[in-house]
């Protein structure tokens, strides 16, 4: 299949054809170099108006709360359980995201996957009240099949937790476990009645998978340098500017959501990034190839299209 | 091909029939847990009379002796160069090793895989006078082969470095770098001159990956835990316990060097286990499988066969 006729979503021009060019290029590369890592919220699925995490998360604190009521009487569950945001600004993301993961603590890797895939199967998106696997990105998953048509290995980078990603990568992205990078939680291992097993703790591993850590994974985890990057967010910035110099060939591609219409309108800003600037104006200081939502793709989401 | 074809090198007996056994009866268990991990110094290749590692930081430590004479004065440096064993013990070898990680803090990962396989290629097996390469096990390698015919993803779970494996496993094993699960070197990302790279610290990320660790870090890399282990010393008594009891159907194999003749004679014993028991005895407590590589191998390294 020629690159052009794999990836029916995404509009003639430009940035298809920088696309198509760095896939016809990359049939030079060895191929243990080729290695594609995609970053997951809003690069591959709608990260708006919360991250899905997020929304799973809240779930599971329902979920606890209604057969441990006292649970409520924690003030971050408290704030969570009452939207109540002047609370939750108060006590911050990390003490707050910090209480979400003890509720969790405990579980084998299996039954954390379990509800995971439970939730996926029945939640829906609170705009588009689709499934959240029906939230992904159709030009996105063209590609993916387009890299792997030409024998890449394909990897999920994301800032979300590393087991949430990997309950749904196979089916989602046809991506394995070992292939998901992210923000990992520790495992205590036990023998519990004579029957081993390993059980999430409520730690986290080393530092949060945004940023630099970012690249530092991917070479721990991976061990090889990615040729393709995908991102759409201030934390995918080193991501995209280590890959874009592993090159040539090589391809950072940026997702710009500027589709207020079909999904939604927003750039990413972060201390990490001059004030001034988005991700959007480093993608083109840097050269980056910038995938607009609104003018490169014909569909965005397969379930809503034509909407 | 059947499996008792494709290992020639393992003699007919109870060891080769529990190894077919599980081989044919992996047949029946879904594609995406047909995962098997292999402990590297001392299932796969020899590890005696040193570590093939210790072997490489010793003439790393040599070769930068050469150019920077001032390093021998370091107290650490100077026992190892010296061979001074009565300091050796003085200072105690987790000091000595860090000591030696040192050396290649600095290094991005391809200057250091490089230094690797250099080494590979031209170092020699003190007794057996081959290159390390050839000192890797022929039975491993064809239960490998057995197994990636019956589409396995094999994984390395090494104690040694994760980086030091990694430039040996694609070559020697099949196995590409995601793939290998050891003790990881924490990165630093930087931008030099305009340019990104990932630089090589003196710090040892988590812990070592050896006993409980190597289970989480299964798990952690992974994503899939395994029904398939191979190990042979107190160090991987963990990972086979966890192994043995994701069946049926599991095999947990256990490698004996009880071949002073083609090998060595030698069992493994550590804190972590009882006094007076060594792993070999843990594995007939357990019931895992004992390959004696007196008994059960008609030829141990093919470089060294017929010897």
């Amino acid at each position: 299949l020629a690159a052009d006729d794999a990836l029916p979503s995404w509009r003639p021009g430009a940035t298809r054809d920088a696309v198509v060019g760095f896939l016809d290029a990359a049939a030079a590369v060895p191929a243990e170099r080729r290695v594609a890592v995609f970053d997951n919220d809003g690069t591959l699925w709608c990260e708006k108006p919360r991250y899905v995490q997020e929304d799973f998360l809240l779930r599971e604190l329902s979920t606890a709360a209604r057969t441990r009521p006292e649970l409520a009487q924690r003030p971050e569950y408290h704030a969570l359980l009452h939207h109540d945001q002047a609370a939750i600004a108060e006590l911050g993301l990390e003490r707050l995201a910090g209480a979400l993961i003890e509720l969790s603590a405990g579980l084998t890797p299996e039954e954390f996957a379990h509800r995971v895939t439970e939730f996926m199967s029945t939640g829906r998106h609170p705009d588009h009240k689709v499934t959240y696997g029906q939230m992904v990105y159709q030009p996105m998953l063209e590609l993916m099949d387009a890299l792997r048509a030409r024998h890449f290995t394909i990897c999920v980078v994301t800032g979300g937790g590393t087991e949430f990603v990997r309950a749904v990568a196979p089916d989602l992205y046809g991506v394995p476990p070992e292939l998901v990078v992210g923000t990992l939680i520790e495992y205590a291992y036990e023998v519990r009645d004579g029957v081993p097993v390993l059980l999430r703790t409520a730690r986290v591993l080393g530092q949060p998978n945004e940023g630099k850590p970012k690249v530092s994974h991917i070479q721990a985890q991976l061990g090889r340098r990615p040729i393709f990057a995908a991102g759409n967010s201030a934390g995918d910035r080193e991501m995209l500017e280590y890959t874009a110099s592993a090159g040539p060939p090589s391809l950072a591609l940026l997702v710009n959501h500027d589709d207020a219409d079909r999904e939604y309108a927003y750039q990413s800003r972060s201390a990490t990034l001059d004030e001034a600037e988005s991700i959007v104006d480093v993608a083109g200081r840097e050269g980056w190839v910038v995938a607009s939502m609104r003018d490169d793709w014909t569909t965005v989401i397969e379930a809503t299209a034509g909407r």
